[in-house]
């Protein structure tokens, strides 16, 4: 049986894979487990059986079998706990590539996240011009940790990793605003990570929803 | 060998538990796990030695024989995944009790940061007084949405999880503000977890720590 996950009926990033299905769909290729994928409007997630499956009425949800679960880290490492191919064999690899999903998700998504909010959120107020130097600063200084310990390596620790999918998805957000430009070696392992044909296979499904919707 | 944390030698939070090494020690401590620390510098936390531990240069690192992490969400998953007391033994049970540590750092944690961010960071700034209204109301989202859920259960899914551990000191960053006063069963979901005695012998460790550093 297929398990199943939820996404946007209509991302509102139109298709680009910042949508939280993207990494789940991208883990699902990487260790080759087909699925069904379930769409659902924005007055949909936030009615009572969405709220069943996901608590905070967003997506993406994933269901197998009698299984729910929501969050889109945890769904990952669900995947990557169950199929090879994401996660090292040696127990203490595996730790470490764990503690980049983590990584990703809050130390360098926290700022990236907050620069988000504060442009479409707070995008008409008087003070954003003003702050966004300011938490561009914040970011700066993770992605400049971050590329210090990347430095030449292919992956963060070793071969391709549940850790890299995520802190690779997390570094996109941030392409269209050049940030990246900045660090070559982070720009050439986001485009390493876009080059696998998991990642190709996992664009193009999310992609072809947002077109689907349009016709 | 008993793992080695590393802490801040004077926290800026002066012994409230709020420092990331509170999970792990809390952690540690339900699974009666014995440990050592290893106090650092702010000045320490930037240079190469603690950087090789921590590319982000934070606390807690956690050192295991040849294993070397950082993130406390991170670690505190590996102390689960090792010693039993902090995930379920059924595979879809312990899966969602990960969720709920994903959630509690990200969907959870995102605006709380925001608003410590703003107080900390901006407080200076003659924005912020007018931005923390609209980041009080993104919290009372969550809050809101997390109170619907845990409803009158004792813990968010069965037992007292590693996702319990971490939701509540998620939540805790808040008990200065007021905020879980306008949701009883969360501030009754905090109290009852703070009861335990591992929390309790863990917060006085971390407070030690800081009490030692005045004196």
């Amino acid at each position: 049986m297929k398990p199943i996950l939820t996404a946007f009926e209509s991302s509102p990033d139109r298709g680009k894979g910042l949508a939280r299905d993207m990494p789940v769909r991208w883990a699902l290729e990487e260790v080759g487990q087909p699925y069904d994928v379930r769409l659902v409007s924005f007055r949909e997630m936030k009615e009572p059986a969405h709220r069943a499956r996901h608590p905070f009425g967003q997506i993406p949800t994933y269901e197998e079998g009698d299984l729910a679960l929501f969050e889109s880290g945890a769904i990952v490492l669900h995947i990557a706990e169950r199929h090879p191919g994401l996660l090292p064999n040696d127990a203490n690899a595996r730790a470490r590539a764990i503690t980049w999903m983590f990584a990703a998700l809050t130390t360098v998504q926290q700022p990236i996240v907050e620069r988000e909010a504060a442009l479409y959120l707070e995008g008409d107020k008087p003070w954003t011009k003003e702050r966004l130097p300011i938490l561009e600063d914040r970011i700066r200084v993770r992605l400049g940790e971050l590329s210090a310990r990347l430095g030449e390596r292919e992956w963060l620790d070793g071969d391709f990793s549940a850790g890299d999918l995520l802190m690779v998805l997390v570094l996109r957000r941030l392409e269209s605003s050049g940030f990246l430009n900045d660090y070559p070696n982070l720009s050439a392992y986001v485009a390493r990570a876009k080059a696998r044909p998991a990642y190709g296979r996992a664009f193009a499904a999310q992609l072809a929803v947002f077109t689907n919707a349009q016709s």
